[in-house]
């Protein structure tokens, strides 16, 4: 693991490193905010999910969430979306390949050797993160955008040892019914669509009945957002969560965009959301 | 005037403009964040000067001021660091031309024609932004970073008609002393040291006098900042104000850079800062 940049911000300090991925087989980046309080102590840990195109860099520099997080004494973790690198296999769209790995593991074609972001993310990263720091591995968070926030949920549902608390910003809830997934999973995963709903937070919430002991869900939609009616659809996890016994808090917030705008505008009460459930005495 | 894109934030719109500046003579880009008090009357404003290399674009995306603004209800303008496009001359160096207008007008050289960034931030764009928004015009502050600082504290203290509050992060306080200032200031004005002292921030508050009346000056410096000996030299500043009775407050934190992480760390102080003074009872 290595230091690129490291910066003091709010009293803690944000730091991006590189390290070599024996999962995804290439070098990937990542940035981690530690707060004031873990000079003291291990913190909470909060992994946040980039959306298509995305890289660590994003979230990083454009949510304005390390003020809250500082206040809170929660660490954060921003992965990168796809494995990266010359190596690594691309397409020439926007929304598959290189900045779009969905954060599931590919099983075919010439995506199945690195685009492996389920284990890397869950396992590689997760592992190496609370090796390195003073976070705490059974007090973690996960939430994330877009496709991002797609990764929030199923991750967050099917690794629930992982992670406590869950919550996402205008996340794509139900990839097997929208283009953007129809698209990622036929190429990764191939066109056996029960393999599909494996790594659909809908679909996942259908199945997994009562689950009223299961912490509150936050998500966050803007009204505004272009892909709301196509491609986003909470409406649909809504309806599952409300069948399954899952609490969920959905909100629109009418004339928000898809933007980091609208990250930033809500990112405090998601910081809030997730210390609140980990900090819990249990 | 052109809006090319508008996103709601923490219920108040930032925008971003192009507009012909015929200061310039040339097209222009700037961003306003207009926080939801401006809907029901005029608002307090604030320029925020960017520094070297920059564009409107790094302390729109990277301050996470607009929380702040909008909470204490105050407009943000921010503006780019110099004429743009493709008729406008340019320098091979980061520290000269493009990029680089240094907050006066260039009397020399092919600079000459364009590079009139005092007339257009003070004169041509405070104008329109006061015509085209609902700011009060007698109630601005300003402020920016490395560059932009010594900006927002040559122009806040020449233009005290138009700048009431005044700060900066990082500010090249005495450019004629230091090899960024000497290198514009050459090349923009030419070998006259006397014209220099005119764009200098310490040397216009040696010559000021006594200025106990004016509002307090807010400086934050990041200890750990790699421009600090060289190019920055806050003292010198400070000593200055002192001799002249203005009041300042210059803090230095260790350990912080030159980044926005460092700025993002600090700007709610400074937005406190601009409303205390713009809004306080005479």
């Amino acid at each position: 693991m290595k230091e690129l940049e490291t910066h003091l911000c709010f009293g803690g300090t944000l730091t991006v490193y590189e390290h070599e991925s024996a999962v995804l087989g290439c070098t990937m980046k990542f940035s981690v905010f530690l707060p004031p309080q873990a000079r003291d102590g291990d913190v909470t840990l909060l992994t946040y999910l980039s959306g298509l195109t995305c890289t660590y860099d994003n979230f990083t520099t454009k949510a304005g969430a390390y003020g809250f997080a500082a206040a809170h004494g929660i660490a954060i973790l921003a992965p990168d979306t796809s494995p990266r690198g010359d190596d690594v296999p691309d397409d020439e769209a926007y929304d598959f390949g290189k900045g779009a790995g969905f954060y599931i593991n590919a099983t075919r074609g010439v995506w199945a050797q690195h685009f492996k972001m389920e284990d890397y993310i869950v396992k590689e990263l997760n592992a190496l993160v609370c090796k390195e720091f003073s976070v705490l591995d059974g007090k973690q968070g996960i939430t994330g955008h877009s496709m991002g926030g797609h990764g929030a949920l199923t991750l967050g549902l099917k690794y629930p040892e992982t992670f406590t608390s869950i919550s996402a910003f205008a996340p794509i809830v139900a990839p097997s019914q929208v283009p953007w997934g129809e698209k990622a999973f036929t190429g990764y995963l191939g066109d056996d669509k029960e393999e599909w709903l494996k790594h659909d937070a809908t679909a996942l919430m259908q199945v997994a009945g009562k689950r009223t002991d299961a912490p509150e869900i936050l998500i966050d939609q803007g009204g505004g957002d272009d892909f709301l009616d196509e491609q986003l659809k909470p409406h649909l996890f809504a309806d599952a969560c409300s069948s399954a016994g899952q609490k969920l808090t959905l909100r629109i917030h009418n004339g928000y965009d898809h933007s980091y705008y609208f990250i930033q505008s809500y990112i405090e009460d998601h910081i809030i959301h997730h210390t609140n459930i980990l900090t819990e005495k249990s």
